[in-house]
Formats: C-alpha cells, sequence, structure tokens
C-alpha cells in the first residue's frame, strides 16, 4: 500500500481525492492537512465521509509529515502549494501538485500571470506536465508531476490532435469554455454565492484566464510552432462539468468523418478518452474520468466539443491516473 | 409623490423593493443606504437596475435622512435595524420594518430569541404586525408596521382560518416549511455557496428557527388561546420561493370542500390570498404578491398547502402592500 | 384600449406576453386559443394567472375571431403559424408573428432551412423584421411584423453596431450562444426533462440551427455585404435566458474604449439596449426586456458579450415593443 | 462471476444499477431488455456508459433470457414488472424486484392502491421486502426479494428503531417527504419538464402516494400494531435525494441524546446506516448507499431527518445489496 498525504485537504478538490483514494486498492490514506488550528475530523469538513476515512486533518508542513507518506497530493491553492513543496521537492516523497504552480514551464510566464516570482525557478523545466495522453512515459519517471487545470484538459484534448496532424492554422484558435461552480473553490465569495449564480451565466476573465497561457504552452509543444489563442471561461448554474467549445480554421477541407476518423487514431489507445459521434453533455462524464470529444465542419472550421468533469478528468481523477503510472499501477486503478 | 427611502440597500429584498417601487405610480426613491464608505451607484451593487434608477448609496443614518421622505423602509438585519429607526420612531416620517425587530409584541420574547434586549420594549405593543390579512385597520393609521416574516406568512395564512373557526387543534400544530436560498441573505456563506446548496435540501434550526415565536403569537392572537406548534425550516436548491405544509388536527370530521369553502370565505376580499383546487407550487407565484393557498383532509388531519414568493409576498411586496395602505393609496397599487 | 387575441396561448412565450399585456394600460386580452377542445380556463393552463385573467381558451381559427379583436399576437410554431396568419394578412387585424415564419425575406432560404415551401412567399419582402434597434420606422408603419428570434436578437444586437461601423471582418464571425431551457418550449421532450438537463451543458444543432440564416441575412443587410458566420447553441441548466460571446476580427486596431464608445453611440437613443462596462450575466436581464453589452478586446479580435431574457426581449417583451410602434403607445409603455 | 440480466434498462435505475454492477468484481451483465425493437446499444440510451460495457439491449422476455442469466434485476414499471416475472417465478433465476409488485403482502392492498389485481397473489406473502435492516435473514434465503420503495426506504428507516422501542405514539405519524425529480422516472411529462419544476418546489399525491401502503405495512409489521401515517411527498429542483422530516409523538419525555443513542444502538451493526449528531442534507449520501438520520426533540414530539440517494439506497444500491446478500457476498460489495 502506498500510503498517501493530502494537503489542504478541505476543498472539494481534496474531496474528491479522497473519494477516489478510498476505493483505490493501493493507496491508504495516512495524512490530511489543514490551515485550521482545531484539527477537525476529516467528517466534519466533510459530511459525505463520516463512517468512510477516520482521520484528522493536522495544521502541518509538508516537511514535518514527510517521513509518513509515500506520495504527496497538494490541494493547496497556488503559491502556498509552491512554498510547502519545495522543501521537499528533493525528497523521496513523490508529489502531484494539483495547483498551477509547477504548470508553467518558463518562470518570466509564471511572474507575468500570476504576479508573483516563482520560488523555485529553475526546477520548472523538469517537471512534466501531468497529462498522460500527452506526456504519459514522462509522469512514469517523475518524482513531481505538475497536474493540469481543469479547463486546459478540456481545451488540449480537443486541439491537439488537429494541430499535430497540421490540419488547423494555430494562428486563429478560440476556445469558448462554460464550467460549473465548484470550479471556483469552497471559500465563500459573493460571486458563487447561489442566488448569484443560479438561473444565470456570465463569462469572466474574458482573454486574461491564468489558464490562457498553460493551454497555449501545451499546444506549442505538440505543434512545435506559435500558437495564438483566445480563452473565454464562462460560468454555468451547475455543480460540475466542463464543456469547451473549440473553434480551428481548416488548412484543408476536410469532411467531418475525416476529422473524427483523425481523432479516433489519435486517441485509440486511451482508457479516458472517448472520440464519440454524439454532440456530448458535460452529464456523460460526470463522476468519472472520461473526456468526451466530437466534432463538427462548419464552413471551412472545425467544431471541436469537449467535455470533463472539472473535478475527476479536470483535477483529482487526473491526479490518480498520474499516482497510477508514477507507481506503476494500471492507469485506470480506482478510476 | 411620497418620497421614500430604503435602509440596508445592498441585499435581494432591498433590491426587489427597489424594482416595485420604481413602477409603483406614487412612491419616488430618493434615498438609498449602505454600510459601505465608497457610496456606489445602485447599478454598481445591482446590475440589473442599470438605466433604471439612479441614485448613490450613502453611508447616513436614519435621523440624518429624515427629513428628504416620507416614508422609511428598513432593508437592515434586526438589532441594527431597532438601533437605526427608534431616534425615529416619534415621526413624522412613517416607517416600514422589514427585520424582525418589532414583530414581536412581548420584549421578553425578543430577548429569548434573538438574544438581546430590545432598545424600545415600550413601543412593541402599539407597533401593528404588517400582515393585512389580519391587521388591516390597525395598519392604515400606524406610523410604524412590522413587516412579517416569510415563514410566518405562508404558515399564518394557511392556519389562520382554520384556527379562528376552531375547526382545528391548537394544541397540535406541525408548519413543515421549504424555503429558497435568497431567504438566506446576500452576505457570502458556507452554508448558501452554490455547490453546498445545488443538488441537496436539508433542514435547519429544527425546533429553534426564530420565526417560531412569531407565527405562534399572531396565530394565538387569531385564536384568542394557546397554540403549540412546531415549526421545521428546509433549504430547498432554488433562488426564491416558500411552501409550507402545515398539519392541523380536526376537531370535527369535515370534507376537503368544506374546509376549501371556510377557506375561500375567508379570504373572499383580499386580494393576494388566492385559495385553490390543485395543489400549488411556488412557481405559481414567482414574482408575485399572491399566496396560494389550498387544503385536503387525510385521515383526521387537515393538510394545508401555501406557498408565496419569500422576496414578495414575503418580504418586499408585503411591505408595499401596507405602504398602500399606510399611505391610503388602493392597496394592489404597483403590485 | 387595443383588443388583443392570441394565438397558441399554452408555451411559455405566450405566458409571458399574458403578464405583460395584463399591465400594458392600452391592451385588453380577448381572446386565447388553443388547440384543446375542452377549452380550458387560462388558469387551468398556467396556474400563475389564477384570478388574474378571467379567459377561457377557445379552439378556433384567426379567421373566425379577426372581427374580435385589434391585433393578434400570434404564439403557434412554425408553419402552422404561417397557416393561420395567411387568411388575415390583408388584415385590417395587426398581426405580430411570433414563430419564425416571416422573418426570412427569401422564401428560398425559407424552404430550405424550414423543410418546406412558403404559403405566402410574396409577402415574405414587405413584412418588417421587429426589430426596433433596426427597423423601428417600418414597424411603426406595418400591419404584420415578424418578431425576432431569440438567439437572433442576442447575436444581431451584439455585431451590427460594428459590422456598419466597418469595424470588423464580416467573413469571419462565431457566435456561441448558450440558452436557458424555456426556448426548447413547453412540450414534453427527453432532452428537455429535468433529468436529462440539470447539471448539465451541452451543444446542440451545430452549424445547422435554423436561427443561423436569420442572423445572416440581418447583419447582411446592416453590412451591406456579404457576411460569414459560424453560429453553436448551447443548452444551460436554467429557466430563462441567453448568453451570446460573439467573436469578430478587428481590421484596424482598437481599445475596449473606442469599440465601447461606438456601442454606446449607437445604442444611446434605444430604451431597452444598455452598453455596460462590466461583463454581465443574464440574470441582471432577467424578466426585463434589457439587452445588456459589453466587449473587451482580446489580441486583434473584439469579444463581445450580450445578454437578453430569451422570454422577454428575446421574445414576448419584443413582441410588445413592436406593439406598442405599431399603435402608436411609448415604446416602453407595460415594458 | 454472477450472470445478471437487467429487465427495463433505459430509465435512471437501470442506469445507476448498471454503473455500480460494471465495478462490482462478482457480477457480469450479459442481459439488457427493452422493450424498443431497434435493439440500440447501452452506450446509444445511456451515453454515460460509451466505452464502459458493450452490450446490446433485447426486446425479450424474462422467460426467454432465463437460461442465459443467474439473477434478474427487473427495473419494469409495476404491473409490467409482475407480467414478466410471475412466469419464472419458480426458476432457478434469483429475482431482484425494484417495481412495487411483490412489495406489499396482501393482494388486496395490492388492487385498491394500484387499481388492478395482483397476478400472483398467493406469492406475496413469502417474498421478503428486501430492507436487509430488517429482513436480512430472510433475504439470504429468498428466491426473489421486493426491492424497496425510495421513500418507504427513508421513512421506515427514521421511524423504525422509534417504534420498535416503543418510544412513540403508533397512532400519530407525519412523513413529510422531499424528492428530487429523478425520481419520477424518464418517461417525458409535463410535470418533470425543466422549467415547469426548476425554481419550485410543490407537494403531489398528499395522503394518497402509493408508497403509504408500504410504509404503513413495515412499520406495522416491525411495531405489532396498527399505524396510523400521513405521508406528504414534494417534488424538488435537483436531480437526485430525498429527505424525509418524520414526526412522532413521545411516549414518555427523552432528551435528545436518549434518542439518538437509541438509534445509534438500533443501527450499531449496519453498514449502510449513519446516525449522525448534525443535521444531514441529501448531499451528503449523494452517490452512495448510506442513509443518514438524526433526531430532534421539539416540545413531546421527536423530529427525525433521514436522507439517502434515491436511485442508490431508494432503488439500484439496495438491490445490490440485496444481491450481495443473496449471493453470499460481503454485504458491502460493490457499493
Amino acid at each position: 500500500m502506498v500510503r498517501v498525504g493530502i494537503l489542504g485537504a478541505t476543498g472539494y478538490t481534496a474531496l474528491e481525492l479522497i473519494k477516489i483514494l478510498i476505493r483505490h486498492p493501493e493507496a491508504e490514506i495516512t495524512v490530511l492537512t489543514s490551515r485550521q488550528d482545531s484539527a477537525p475530523h476529516v467528517a466534519m469538513v466533510h459530511p459525505q465521509l463520516a463512517g468512510r476515512l477516520d482521520v484528522r486533518m493536522e495544521n502541518t508542513t509538508a516537511s514535518a509529515l514527510a517521513h509518513r507518506v509515500d506520495c504527496i497530493f497538494s490541494c493547496l491553492p497556488h503559491a502556498a502549494s509552491a512554498e510547502a513543496l519545495v522543501p521537499i521537492l528533493d525528497g523521496p516523497v513523490r508529489i502531484v501538485d494539483l495547483s498551477a504552480d509547477f504548470r508553467l514551464w518558463n518562470p518570466q510566464l509564471y511572474s507575468t500571470w500570476y504576479g508573483e516570482s516563482h520560488p523555485a525557478p529553475d526546477r520548472l523545466a523538469s517537471i512534466p506536465y501531468g497529462l498522460p495522453e500527452l506526456f504519459r512515459s514522462r509522469i512514469e519517471d517523475a518524482q513531481v508531476v505538475a497536474n493540469p487545470g481543469c479547463y486546459p484538459t478540456s481545451a488540449i484534448l480537443a486541439l491537439h490532435p488537429l494541430l499535430q496532424l497540421d490540419l488547423i492554422d494555430p494562428h486563429d484558435l478560440i476556445v469558448d469554455s462554460k464550467s460549473g461552480v465548484s470550479g471556483a473553490g469552497r471559500i465563500p465569495k459573493l460571486t458563487t454565492l447561489y442566488p448569484e449564480c443560479n438561473e444565470s451565466i456570465s463569462a469572466y476573465n474574458v482573454g486574461r484566464h491564468r489558464h490562457t497561457p498553460e493551454i497555449i504552452q501545451v499546444l506549442e509543444h505538440a505543434a512545435g510552432r506559435k500558437v495564438e489563442l483566445i480563452f473565454t471561461p464562462h460560468l454555468v448554474p451547475m455543480d460540475r462539468g466542463i464543456l469547451s467549445t473549440s473553434y480551428g480554421r481548416l488548412k484543408h477541407a476536410l469532411s467531418e468523418e475525416q476529422v473524427l476518423s483523425a481523432m479516433r487514431e489519435a486517441y485509440r489507445n486511451e482508457p479516458f478518452v472517448r472520440v464519440v459521434d454524439h454532440l456530448p453533455a458535460t452529464k456523460d462524464t460526470w463522476g468519472t474520468n472520461f473526456c468526451d470529444i466530437t466534432a463538427r465542419i462548419v464552413g471551412n472550421r472545425v467544431v471541436v466539443i469537449s467535455c470533463i468533469d472539472n473535478l475527476i478528468k479536470g483535477a483529482s481523477g487526473a491526479a490518480v491516473q498520474n499516482f497510477n503510472l508514477m507507481f506503476g499501477f494500471p492507469e485506470t486503478t480506482g478510476l
């Protein structure tokens, strides 16, 4: 059994991670941390877990708990996560960081988008981006993996095959994404209060959401050339789910079936990507680690529809998928 | 035109009040207050009002603004409302207080349930409870009216005729109420965060919700004798609406039609109570000042279903209904 | 008082229309039709209207009821609406058709998208498209007005000023729209069953929604040249509201403030278009006849966000706005 | 591996059952039936299952498929289920019937509430009611088990210990239940259309819901005496979950802690009943086979709050719990 610790265990991502790991035959949760001094039982914070996990939260550091675990998942917010993890980056403990802190390979880009200089800029280039569909072999060998953002997962899986096959113009990409409210976290805020966002949809951070450079970085890596992309996130009145509608300009005329075949081929060995003929709904992926994708041709553009559960394939499911790869378990274990 | 000021204008109740008063042919909103120093334009706080009302919030007191208005609506929370209003209770400004501060006639009861002594205990007995269906004539003459709570409106209108006609046992009453989330206010809290209360229903404050003594007080007044009542509120994943399911034990066997006839008779002249044959849904009253009521006989009990829009008949619509009575306008004006 | 009849009065659009007309000081609802033989009272079909309107539905034809009304609103589905209205197109009754039947000026286009030949092809060119912001003077004089579709209203108001001022490339337009479920009508269908569409978002009819030619037709008229546009509708778990995110390529570099100024100028005299600085949510327009619009510059593109209540500005509110213009009432009467 | 067939596999209950059985280490789904002639692949009917289960629906009878399975789960509606199952009641195939057809032990009661005479009245008394918490040993030996209704599960688990211990008056019980919309099935109906039930709560079938005799029957069995009970179901705008608020009159004064202790003791060995101190929300049980219960004393009454996921503990989870008992697997396998 791999002994697992979770940093920042009070939020929605951590809850989903715990629920997956409870069922995981090779993992045992030994430590949960929270910055509350009261050390509540996990069931006080997450009533869903009553009777399923008997652990108290601890207000402790990654360094202090490192000897009690084989793997740490960090569900801390960005900046706090890097601060907690930097002291153990050379450790024996393996790390899946669910924050954004190790996703951007260029420390300058990190400073620009996150407003502070990175505490371990030299490490960024060597930590793989934890999207197994693109970086599986590097993940297997990694001590630390940067788990992808939720929006980027849906966008990259949608556009990557088309760019890699040079079917669409990399300078003319639009990703219009729609997310459930759990993506905004569990800290009470006016914008995510029930009566504010129920019965309403809105765009936010248009053109300046922090997931933008992450999407571009990985797609540029895939395309081997510069990518220009507009990313527009929206908040949808539902708990979970991300649907991304991505628009690319075809370089040559292609039929719908040709595009779908190319996608099917690209993902033929992927256990968690389903290329489907119908237009998928986020509900089709609810509670699962699947990403459902389809494509339509409209004029000279391809419209790719991709959807995931933002808390599973967009966060904790992907984290366990990475964990499985890192520890040599079958990739689908527990998922 | 009656010049109107609204204290505490940033919440959901105030927003609905403003929307009603904007359409009201006899009212003009001249002052809005908020405890923010920034004095935002009302449309910054309530984007729905852009282009419809050109007023800035002011961080001021009821006393300081009294000369600029003929009527004050207080949407402040309890305690803060009494504190603001006590200095101007001797008029000439007329007042509709939407808080709980002047609803209980017994200052002792107020201390027990609200945890602090009342700042104007001598005034409580003389301020009418603003439910026009029961206290219309007293409201017409009042300088100050205590606007009813949302749950009490739905419960009292359901049970009052049956108690007054002595059809049910006053010692054996149960009110099981279900409310939308707007009733919990606009201050960010974990319990009303979207992902906490969406896709979920829960009971809260079972047996100790502050609306309990208010319901009992008014029903005792109606019945002319002691009432025993259990009140159980629930939080439902919707913006608005209260449905109360009230259970009373029949003193004598009655048919459904007899009970419905008695209710129809009781409310025959009421413009905002609709006694209906079907089982009403809160949506039937959405955005309106109506209370829809029906009854069913089950065994030796009557089950009364009543529903309202908690922000309209349960708060701001009722406040305008009271305003109309106080200023001599037709009771339905603007509603 | 203008005597008003509504054809097809059982759906959501008709309900909103009735609610607006009940408050309208110059209109009186005299006839409601439904294809049910049982002639139910309107309150049986729409419980919200109990005690507010005392009319029975009639299973009758437009021709048979023409002498009892001065104006007919048709809420019938396409094809059925044209069939009902063609016999009375030569007046004297004035008509606002909320179906799609008279919106496309080219009968060929109608056949292509709606799958049947138009029953009155010669009339199409002379019936104005009922968007007052573009066709006010023609509407004032019209006997028949084709009320716009909900998606087209949000898209056209977003893009029209930018095209008219030649600020964006007319050959590279994308409109990504998100709609509440009421837009799908009141006929029970699996796709709009609560557990199918709650907690889920999906795209539908990608590249082949019938509102596409309508948007293109009106924008081409505005731009005076050919328009190429991709339109992608999505179904969002909420009752009402449409948010359209429209992407246009700037012909010359412009600042956000320049674009917003151009839009403000374009709509300066429009009572129902609010150009706002913030990113609007559909809730800001809930229950109103407003269209809220803003714009952001991202790279060399402008992203326009526009939102409406699909049942009001997207249907019945616009219909009453047209009615007001046709009968010479102030345009905002009753809205 | 136990070979499993599911009758009526197109609905929500069947979908949840399939999802549980796919993860179940001892079960293999070999047959799915549907009354559609087109024999669709299961992923056409339930897109969530794409790539997870490769079975086509068959339009066949229980008799015809009996040799291909060891166990049949029937998700057919009442009447249809009995009709399908009666021919194989003496079979070797073991049966979990999720319909209401074998729940009532008295055929007369069945006729009264379901409007038709039972096709196998002689069998009713010998088929155990599949609530393991009350009838575990009989279930283990049964060839056929009648899986409980969703509302009854929540109500019986709430009230049974209090009745069995003679703590409350069996003649004065009220169960006020609130259910998500999936409980109403997957057949399109006006009442469960999204815009009808979203943003609304309503009571339905007050005093005459078919689960009433089922609750009473089992509680009478537990109490060993006649029970009088009022049951009021409500429809809540959420996909899943039932919360029941049950009111009982205490025979003797008891503290909250005494009641909670009695409940904890009653369920101390039950893997799926959690007696909790806090007021549970349906979300705490979302997607799980748990029933969360707590109690409050209000005056001389006990108010019991119980909640379940109506599709899991209220249907398919309970069915698998029964399956585990019948086939000798650990009771929690796959749950």
